[in-house]
């Protein structure tokens, strides 16, 4: 059965609750692309988008053939019409819009990621998704860091400044993947950063509060994320034990010790094993085991440094039960840093709309710092800002939600900025 | 596309094969179960199948339900007809057909196990059915323990036997899930084995070579097989990773302290994790893990002592990082031994057919030990014979093939000794 | 062989190396604790000292009785006189010495730790205590901490005051034991602080240059001390191996998993197995084993946190493997802070003596904290200081050595600040 | 105090009970030795001992220096002359001792283990050798295993034989360190089995009842022991961790993983880390930690292949945490069976004393092996007999006890094989 989808972005609210009650993993964003394609067209951006600006072949951190193609077809039965599907299938589920002003000024981009989470929403009736009737319609995936309220307020501020009227050029990047830290760097291979003079990475909420708004984020930390796979052997579990190799003891073993990984003194780290699965069965020795795991530091030689270590204890853990590992690094962030120009022009656009914190910590890592590097290196300046936002969980929870009270002031906030050009 | 699927079973390598070709994993045997009931009803043997010998609700072994509709869309696509899908679906795949011969005489009871492994085939061209052109087309399900030979086996002599000319009455039990030890006991509990006399179970290979016939099995080992679902509690692991209930730290001790039990003096015992699934993604704490291991021992004592302490060693591991744990029990076989007489009618009727080994180990578990041991209870005799069979892989290894030039002779062994009714 | 040993203190340098040579572990420092006292006693001051100030009776960090008796006749054989090691045996190594003023004024009291390491100290000839030939001469243990300088600056300031020319009055604290935090809660329980007005502790090095003072630590981190006796079977590893309860492997368990133990987001966490002694010989299962580890955290709720679920690891891993485990905690320290008041004066006295540092992160742990904390909760007031020094190796490395310039430096400066008496 | 010390040795229940009370580890039987060697002098057999038959000098398993050192000073503690002090010193406590016959004959070696072990003997007043004073004086310490009760069936033997009316000669061979299979190979490599004939080796109990002999024991299983020292990187656990390299976590890991080693289809396994000591203090980084371990089969094949896997898992482990190991044999064992030969003239000689069992299961290991293996591959013959002896606890635990009034008809066996000269 399919039914029409809205194409109308002016509601933040609704395009928001439509969002979340569609989530999309990472790669997969094609309804949610094809929205934003659709309306940024609409509302008169100059459009780019699939492989035109996202070659997602090869990518370590892209989902299976099989995971792709479901993707697409439920996009389809949810309405995206078949061209679009096609579009942005295979992974390729970035746009990028630009909008050139009335005036001459700088080239502004601003980031807004796209992808939810492989988390299974809470059902309570008090949870508000539920009791308003938008909680996510696809089981086991959920919007539970925001992305859906980022990419509302990227729709409504393209309405609102299809005005044209301020200065230089806007761009808005949507971007695919930022769980697993692992859409942006396509992006910046891409070019999307090449001429641009400012880049801005927005986030919901991270422990600020409702009426607060943070212009530059600190404790935006480094991090990597790797994928290793164990190739034992199978065997008989009781009639040849002996003759397995036991890719599951390697793994777990590597948990383990992962996990036990040194704190270093002066910096903040951070190491999980998030995701392990091994063997087929009990009554065999499992053959093969894999494990995602990602590590963390707000120094980019500590994030070397405990990448290398970790790295050094799959390897051990291979060798101690004969089986071999194929490691690969499937996302990464680096560490950054706000600029104090970016940060001046982001705390004047905020007067009366909010208080403004000079700084509020992240705590966490997103691959939006690798846009920031980009620009930054070419010359530009960048930003990441934090609009407080109250809510029922913690990020990456079940009980996670937006208060959506706040979507239209960040939206005035960037629009006052982009207005303003006082990078 | 559907297609006819054949019925006659005379052709006893060719019934192998194309069992061989369609593999079902446990109390998913819809085809094979379908095939067995429509060739011995049109053999003229009263059947009874499905939920009239079986019932699947609420067995802890059981599939979920959607691996039970997807076996049962398969199996309608490769054309069995909807009634017998019906029939067989929800995991009640068990087929009973007795005959009653032209003679007084016992009620003899062969267990034929019908189910695959969830093992993905070799694909090399030496290996045999590569080579003759019948190897799964079911992927990562694979016939690696013979279980295709033995329906065969059972089919062929089901063919032979409709001539009546036997004493007594032969009951013929096709039995799901024999892999993870859960078939044998819902058979039990249908009453089956109530007023049975004789009750055989064969096994083709484990280690007896083409040309012997072992009439009585030696370690026949106890075993239990358990899946332990870890509840912990899911966080971001940069933001709050101590809020952060780790499931997968769990298992993973609990993998590492199960394989570390110790061996036991005068017992052989096995033990093994063969399963492992947890956590979503690398930035999350992992929220929930499940793991699936067996126990066994070639005493019973031994056995339950070790199962014990792997129950202890789970919820320890449980308890040590606040995580609950759920363990359930998801198949069972005990230590059984073959009675004289039946060894000795086995021996007497394997004369001229093959070399009679007194004794084979199995060094095995095989729930046909239930089916035995409810016949010995109430006053019967049973025996679990095994026919050598060359191959060139293990047992539950991707290599693993029977020697097709074995099946009519076993088909003969079974005949005569049914004939002769001299247990 | 017994030699005088050295009485005179005014020579700072010298003074610290004799305690160099001569390292002293926490509890067995009756040389140390002789000289002071007799030193104290020469310039005369009110010197109150062993089971007087300091009950060692049942203290859980106290070492083996064979330690201490040990200790004892080494001290003998150095040459302290008889009934000084009885005075300072079974543990009671503190000495406290009061001094008062020519005027009215505070009581001060500074503290001064005398124990040294369990490490052995390097014999690289470029090791400044083996070319100058004051290396330590007591095997595996060494003064890697400074607490050698400490001694040596509380006896020469101690000299200096002997003037009286000073408000109030002094109180000097000799305390044993701080390695592990086991010494100051004793002081505390016997009423050293009761009415005493100002508390300093000084520290020389931790990562701050020569040259400089530190008037204010920051991180003085909360810490507790655990030992973790596990008690199971032993059994002959062949004959019976299924007999043992094997204290090793739950041992061994709860050190991979207290290492394991998640960072804490916000707070600065550490945890260490620094210890383990298990098991007799290869061919028996692990009847005993013993495991020492500390919890640190830079505030005390996290602290409390970290401590308790370190406990629910060791009991589980004892659960695991069903052997008793017994937990004592050893010793224990809180997270302090510099008063202002204390501050200022401490940065008024360094004038012309060194750059004044307003803060210095100790990033450690040291039990002044609980002297500084019962001064502070009855109306006084506290500090931590720290005197820059240079060396060519971190604290508790074998390679450790102290700036001996800044001794005398270090000397004046606390001389000035009591003189002063503007707290 | 100087006590004389017993010479005489035709009471064997009371020399069993003086070794019992005065039990010494492998390597240190110096009291033992010393009145082995007194004791056939004085019956005037043809002795050489200490460095004469056995070279200590640099064996792996050998204690240290200061161990050794404790061990001669205790012994003249007790009683030992100091000639023979000095005789048996440095570890070299073998004594070989030849008696030539009346008539021509097979020169026959007979083999007596002299340890104890490392085991603190209970202290229960139901404990026999608490009950009749003959308990171990030297804590921590125990024959445990029968031992005593070896070495007194040695000397009556020798005593018995001094009439020399026996065919051929006889050579006692009284082996240091059979614990931990470190002495028989040095004893092989001086020559002592050189020109034997018949090897016989005996032991007391595993599980046979008294009054039952059996002259072939089976399950005498290959054995290797090994050390494995982790040296890794001290650090302060507060200010550095992350500067350290933690050899606990490297010796914890192997520990988990070596008992985790797989079980062997087709043959019985046993691995044991049966002691680990690493680390000095909570808040020091183990910088070092040394393990022993070892492995056991009944094929010579499999303890191979296992040795070298737990070699794996050791360097593996080191790898892991980046710390070095240095990885010892320290003792080792191979598989032994009698000749039929040898357990015919056994059986024969028990006519009258005791019931004749064919086999018994040791099911464990003894170097007696090694001394087995050189009389066989030179042409000769060898046996490995069990004399029944019940009591209150399994060998090598604290409750262990051998029945004495099985010694003597020990010893009368003994000496009628002797004197029947039928190999």
């Amino acid at each position: 059965m399919t039914r029409p989808w809205p194409r109308d972005v002016t509601d933040v609210v609704a395009v928001r609750r439509d969002l979340h009650a569609h989530p999309e993993l990472g790669f997969t964003e094609i309804r949610t692309a094809a929205r934003v394609d659709t309306a940024l067209r609409d509302l008169g951006w100059d459009v780019r988008s699939g492989r035109e600006v996202f070659d997602a072949t090869g990518l370590p951190g892209l989902p299976e053939a099989a995971v792709l193609e479901h993707a697409a077809g439920r996009a389809a039965a949810e309405g995206v019409p078949e061209d679009l599907v096609t579009r942005f299938s295979g992974g390729c589920t970035a746009v990028v819009a630009d909008l050139r002003g009335d005036r001459p000024g700088p080239r502004v981009a601003l980031r807004f990621d796209m992808d939810a989470l492989p988390i299974t929403e809470a059902s309570a009736g008090d949870h508000p998704p539920i009791r308003r009737g938008f909680a996510s319609r696809h089981p086991g995936v959920m919007h539970a860091c925001g992305h859906d309220g980022h990419v509302a307020i990227g729709l409504a501020l393209a309405a609102a400044l299809s005005t044209r009227d301020f200065p230089g050029t806007v761009r808005l990047l949507f971007q695919p993947a930022e769980e697993g830290v692992r859409g942006a760097q396509p992006m910046v291979a891409a070019g999307v950063c090449a001429d641009v003079d400012v880049l801005l990475a927005v986030h919901l909420g991270f422990g600020l509060p409702s009426g607060r708004f943070a212009p530059a984020a600190t404790e935006l930390i480094a991090t990597s994320k790797h994928l290793a796979r164990f190739t034992g052997r199978e065997a008989h579990a009781a009639k040849a034990p002996e003759q397995g190799r036991n890719a599951l003891l390697a793994a777990a073993t590597a948990t383990l010790n992962l996990h036990a990984l040194p704190r270093f003194a002066g910096a903040t780290t951070r190491i999980n094993v998030g995701r392990l699965r091994g063997g087929v069965a009990a009554n065999v020795i499992a053959g093969e085991a894999e494990l995602a795991y990602e590590t963390r530091a707000d120094s980019a030689g500590v994030a070397d440094e405990l990448a290398r270590r970790a790295e050094i204890v799959v390897r051990a853990a291979a060798a101690m039960h004969e089986v071999d590992v194929e490691l690969t690094r499937t996302g990464h962030a680096t560490a950054a840093t706000t600029d104090p120009a970016v940060a001046a022009a982001l705390a004047s656009a905020a007067e009366g709309l909010a208080e403004v914190r000079a700084t509020h910590p992240l705590g966490a890592s997103d691959d939006a710092s690798l846009l920031m590097r980009a620009v930054q290196e070419s010359g530009g300046v960048a930003g990441y800002a934090i609009v407080g936002s109250d809510g029922p969980g913690p990020p990456h929870s079940p009980r996670f939600d937006v208060d959506e009270e706040v979507l239209p002031v960040a939206v005035a906030w960037l629009e006052r900025a982009v207005r303003g050009g006082q990078w």
